[in-house]
């Protein structure tokens, strides 16, 4: 029997590319999306498509409002989605401890699971200077993970997956595919429409773009304009 | 103007505690309780009645559905709360993750506050072995929390106070007394009536009797039996 893993699944390229990976590496895998407020369902949608064409033994979808908290333009539609490209600052589409809130919400699926490997598709090349997605941030969950279930007072480890933190978006398509992945699924654009058409001009559309021209692939991303 | 504080309240004892120190020493408190699915909802209402009695700032109650995840008496109908005693096992009230969880809701809310500083009762002592109430893993969560935000990045330190993490529950009660709580808002029970009555024989039912018996205190805690 293969062991069990919880693949965080977003319906973005980088986590159908993490689910991929941690397929071929023979984990059963439980995927989970984090329904937090974002404002296109479409990432969903595209989620629960991705886990069905990539196996998944299970797929959940965690609600969780967090535009309760607002201060993130992924969640708070007061603010604007910026179109102005990429910059050295953090930008307004950082959700508040997302990441965070996500890892733990797979670390308690893991735990009743019984499973000690969780993957997310964090990426700290083209990850638009997010904190939570650095390898110090990863690895001192993983340290915190360690200390925080009954598996880890009986002395077994968990260990968090990033297969890739460290590669650029063109590296990322070019093993997707290697893998079997069908890019036309994911959504990455932060303002998609209902049916998962992309807007073309916000930062991680940008990102995606310059991806697939750098791979010289084609882009299967249908757009709005 | 005097500091924020995101203060985690469950409307059981310990967190009220919690609350009132954070009070004292002059935070402004924003109370955060957590709606994860608990069997009993006398429990977020006790929650309410405590966020007002001690003058927060501001209580917000999260929703969140842990019974996604099983594997809790306390999310999970099909399992019975045990009443047999304390033991030294890690009891199946122990929900998977519980205050990794809270402590990221938690965290996302002091970040969009601009706040360093977050308190949680959890309790050392009379704590029924769960791993997340031990002071080393509040240490890692705080030393991964100061990774993961914006503040963090601009060398803001986040710090988690666990101001009863060494106090028997005689000694929280009487701190607590002694800061103006009124204990019989609380609810410790795990499976608590409608209008907060307690069962009086679950484990965390036979810790607060004990403690207030050692305080030579009158228990008004209101029981079924």
């Amino acid at each position: 029997m293969s062991a069990k893993a919880v693949v965080l699944l977003s319906g973005g390229l980088d986590s159908a590319t993490a689910l991929a990976i941690a397929k071929d590496q023979q984990f059963e895998c439980y995927a989970l999306s984090v329904d937090y407020g974002q404002r296109h369902a479409a990432e969903l949608s595209a989620a629960k498509k991705i886990a069905q064409a990539l196996d998944a033994t299970a797929h959940k979808i965690i609600k969780i409002d967090l535009t309760a908290f607002g201060g993130s333009a992924l969640t708070d539609t007061a603010l604007e989605v910026p179109i102005a490209g990429e910059n050295t600052d953090i930008p307004i589409t950082y959700v508040p401890a997302r990441n965070t809130i996500m890892l733990s919400l797979a670390l308690a699926w893991a735990e009743t699971l019984n499973c000690r490997d969780i993957f997310i598709g964090v990426n700290a090349v083209d990850y638009s200077g997010y904190p939570d997605c650095r390898p110090a941030f990863i690895q001192a969950f993983e340290n915190m993970a360690n200390l925080a279930t009954k598996a880890a007072i009986e002395g077994k480890k968990l260990t968090i997956h990033t297969p890739v933190i460290d590669l650029s978006k063109q590296d990322i398509i070019q093993t997707g595919l290697e893998l079997g992945v069908d890019y036309s699924l994911t959504v990455s654009c932060y303002q998609a429409d209902e049916a998962g058409n992309a807007c073309g001009v916000c930062d991680s559309c940008r990102i995606r773009r310059k991806g697939f021209t750098e791979a010289g692939i084609a882009d299967m991303t249908r757009y709005q304009v």
